[in-house]
């Protein structure tokens, strides 16, 4: 992650901490002497990549600079259940009025690269790279993103503004493949790769006659894409050949074997829940 | 939802439009002409409890506010798989860039509903209820808890500001549920009302013993669950008795009939998955 | 005050020095050379409670974060005619321009801190609590409620969202106190406790039979109150009784004598003026 | 009000609704029926210049375009005690909601308009002006100038950059009125007119010798003003002659006849309370 | 320019005006009645290509949206000395206080259109783009560039982060145009494609050895310019070939002719200066 | 410049890097390893005066704290082609990512002070002073005035609220100078000096009698502005005496002998073109 981005991030820290303290964690306060020093741990309670850990330090020092973290794994790492994933110094309240925040960032995005590096595994030697979508949840796609490629996963285009891809909906309204690729190539091809999503072998045979750098052939068993990469390999050596879909860790591997360069997986963020980990607080 | 929250609704979603199409949707843009007249359909992939159309129209008018929606479900509506939600009328352009972040807050906010009402009908007539906690998406906790709403769940305290619970780590620093409770009655108690966790028979009876006027059995199995549910009752005809920690749409019935009033689960929000809805555009 | 309220707090200050500086300080940046050293005292014009002395520090070193002021009384402590308050080491020019925000917040929280403190010992050994009310300046309720605490007084509820209060205004539009106070009770009455406004012996009982956890006898005389208090205590031993209306520093005893626990006064920040506070600066 | 304050306006009635009903009015919204139509009054408890009530407006606006009110005087016009100043048209809970604040603007800022009008009718035919001061509560200078304007004062600068005023404490600094006034003067006299704060016959004559535009008489009694208004008059016809301190309704007149041409008076804004001004919700 | 693109347009305008706005047009509002009906025209003082005009009426409707302005000529299009560009009808006082920072916008833009112009007649049948660079106005280069394709230019990469360019720092920090180009192509050239900049004959073999999509020859003369582009294609038929340095519309010609497809000019931002515009206001 | 505007200055830099970078320089993230230590220069290529250095080492950290600049010459001196203005030690990516911001800045502001230079030694002697106008880039004002006084020049008023001066517009819809000016001072003479602009004799003469402090001769050649000149100092000892419109460094010298005070030149800030000034990066 980059200087912009980092910033990005803080700044959304500070908003994911008021929507949970509101006008303050009137619980903790009432109760919870101030700075009453106190350590905590971070406990797997399953295994799974690590990731978001450096985001939720983030959340307790955005509450108050002091606390500090050490960290047993770093995001990106495995851990097995039952592990201690860090633990933490600081105060009392300062722990426990940041932790649901904190658990939220990071149970999610472990979800979330533990789902990825699962897909990764099952492709693992095949050259093929998993990659994400947009299909991430509205507002946290740069630390979903990020918890991809913690878990081994490729970053596809960021938004629609920083890639090219022709879908099935453009085609439609286009009345067809050819004029929708050579406008697209005419228009933005001195800058960009010309990316296009096909469905049949007419499409994609008119894909790459309209000069597409890269196909993406949605929705096809393992069965039916095989041959598809074999024309569109045939019908060009340097067009990039993708597969879109309902992939599973299961039948990942196939789409590999057939072919497929790169593999775009909605699931990675759309389907990945919540790890179980744990955060306990005890007195110094 | 109250005038306060729809305009948080309606902020965040120009953030989430800008974070799709950041400088601009350059594919649509450079290949269909502005303002092509087109038509378009939600539809539904599963079996699902709707929600989130209304967010997913204010995402197309934040765009262009041309576009109209024709729904054949309201939110909190079930339908069923091969069915079409609704169908649009507008431009192309538009329809298209806006697709992907209206589908992502659709799918997910009707994946919460879905969700949700497993739990919700598994306890049907038992008169229980089933409750969101704050394992929210950070950012989102306004949507998903209108989700959840939608789906029949109820909504806890938004906040660590708008209720009082004193949770397992207050009780560690604290030393003991009993001067826990106490405190907290005593300074929040002309206000609020005090719900506690407590995870054995003997932090129940000194939560009862020290005014807790809700108390939270955290973790228990429905077998364990029963008889601290009795000593409760019998120890206080008024306090409420909830329940917490690893209920399934299958084992939640048990906790019911047990005699939990109010049962939290985490799952609603954390463990949801996006339901898969279709948006398909065509020319006019 | 906890950490999401100071820095509420905090960004309030830049905006009040934007508000008295826009493009800068013209006078003094054309004739006072920059970074010139100088000291200066702040000194009470009379009798008073200071509020507001740290806000007035987070003023000045909002403008430049070398100044330095020294305290001999803090915030809550009292105060005679003639003493020195506070004395400051900083820049001249700095001192100069923060000078008038500085002591529009100082002399006006001080204001409110001591107008509150007058109830305060009125009803000192009654039990009886001195409660502030919504009656805050626009866009200054953190820190009136923090001059309010200074004084001695009881914060009630922030606003509209943390606690619940039937008003006759409620009452006029669903034709009695009755159904007010059950509806109340049955949506919010888990969270909360409820209290109602009631102005006659009819709507007392009617409050009290209805389940009201609070009653707030609103606007009787002093001779008026008492038989009301009476009649609440004996219905019930369990509720709240409060008064509220146009209650003053001589009369406010009477009420805590009559059974009042609680006594709501508006004036306590609509009613209060700014204290007289100098501020002195000298070249070093 | 010109364009960019009205804008300013605005934008503050939402944040000070948001004060108020931080997530919602869970009282309203729970106990009434949404959109009920209902009527409203605002009634005098006290003689007074009505100001704020476009801003008051401007509040159940914010909240729901569709309330409407009726104002029987204008800001700015007398209204005697028990009159009705305006009704309103509109529904239950948006009136409830939104009162709170409405009052609070509505009562400070005719409480600001009415002290006003008290000093000006007090020199009424002498030619003074009666002038407000930066004395203003932090965030509402804009609102408090307005309600000093409607009571018939005259506004001075708004902030420190519009304007040039050399005060005790400059002088202090730079060791002598004569020389600040002479910086002053070379630097600022191009644009603008320099005022200055004296406290004694030597300072005055020192400030006019000086060059000074408007010379400030600050802290004199009546009797003390007479004199060195006079030796100011005769060392220049074209100085303007100010006096600030503690002037009150019953001395202020001899100092305008003394010669004062523009009297300060702090108070007009840190010593104005909230008038006493009804508002009753009933059923359509 | 895109939707998203309007709307950061329209908010720029906002602060432009308060810019120069501050608190209010403090003249006009003294001497002219508001709201006065009046209209005005905007006049060409030189031949130029005008561009901006809808940006300078959205200033005058950002102020009041009763403005009406009428253009004579589009956006793009040339105008000569005296013409009217266009004529108003709307208030005085309005006219007048937006008058400054409309001109601001439109003489700016005007001068970017116009000397933009200027460069593409000079390759007229060329089949060579004038292009502009990153060297636009801080904050202003949404609209810098959109002058830019009025006056016929193409716009190049917005930003760093959409379109890759290797430079001489890059080189001189990697030791060499061959490993800079290699991992850039590496790295990102699955969704673009890689400019270098070169400066030299082996620069130039290097990077189209290395892979390179497009070679920016940097800083020749015509004479020098012309080898370098036969080499580049003599070694590739497909690479782009584009020019970059001091180049001048008596000089641009010769670049095009010696074969560079796309040439670069930082004047074209960096060296326009405002077209001279006047702004007649008259009562109706 | 003072405390505010430093203020202002910081955080547009952010956005000016923002409007750059936007999601991050692509580029140097891939190519270059992070926090390769690196150094660099900033070389003039003409002769200048330097403007907008401090600037410039803002950019660089805002976007990394850790670089360093020694600046050779201060902001407001000369400096010869070829000479090293400053050099730079920190990191080879944040050099590389922000050094087209930071030219772009030092760039315009160089060419601004610059060409004020040009005017200021025109009139060397004189006593006549060159001052801005409001001609500036829109969102940039800040820093073209502080180049221009860099350059030697006077700041005239920043924007329409801190000065008052009677265009010919104002006097197109007044009908007439003189009830013009007689508003103006009667309104805003109190605080403000009258500035009046006037392009005829008997504008002139209406001018003075109606009491303007200053007269603006708008438009003459020089021939034409020395009897204007005589006859307003005929007319009044005091009045200052300034004229504006197309004035040039060749002729400007006449004005100021023929009597102007102060010359307005829109051109200091439109007209004024990107000083070059290379940054050159190497390794350490």
């Amino acid at each position: 992650m980059n200087w912009i981005d980092e910033g990005a991030l803080y700044s959304q820290i500070g908003l994911f901490l008021r929507e949970d303290l509101g006008r303050g964690d009137i619980t903790t306060q009432s109760i919870i002497v101030r700075n009453t020093r106190a350590r905590a741990r971070f406990v797997a309670g399953q295994d799974m990549i690590v990731a978001g850990l450096e985001a939720a330090e983030e959340v307790f020092l955005s509450l108050d600079s002091q606390q500090q973290l050490e960290a047993f794994v770093s995001d990106g790492e495995p851990v097995e259940a039952g592990k201690v994933i860090a633990r933490m110094i600081g105060f009392a309240d300062v722990l426990i009025s940041a932790e649901r925040v904190a658990l939220n960032l990071l149970q999610r995005l472990s979800g979330i690269a533990t789902l990825t590096n699962q897909y990764v595994k099952a492709v693992d030697g095949t050259g093929a790279q998993i990659a994400d979508t947009r299909a991430t949840t509205p507002g946290l796609r740069l630390l979903e993103r990020y918890a991809v490629e913690l878990g081994g996963g490729y970053n596809s285009r960021f938004g629609l503004d920083d890639g090219v891809m022709v879908t099935s909906n453009h085609v439609a309204i286009l009345g067809g493949v050819s004029s929708a690729v050579k406008t697209a190539k005419e228009k933005l091809g001195y800058l960009h790769r010309v990316a296009v999503e096909v469905s049949s072998e007419n499409e994609l045979k008119d894909a790459i006659a309209a000069g597409a750098d890269v196909v993406v052939i949605d929705g096809p068993s393992p069965a039916e894409f095989l041959p598809l990469a074999r024309i569109a390999r045939e019908l060009s050596s340097s067009v990039a050949i993708e597969c879109a879909g309902k992939i599973t860790p299961a039948n990942v591997r196939e789409y590999a074997a057939a072919g497929a360069q790169l593999i775009r997986v909605e699931a990675l963020t759309s389907a990945a829940t919540a790890m179980n980990i744990g955060f306990q607080v005890q007195p110094f």
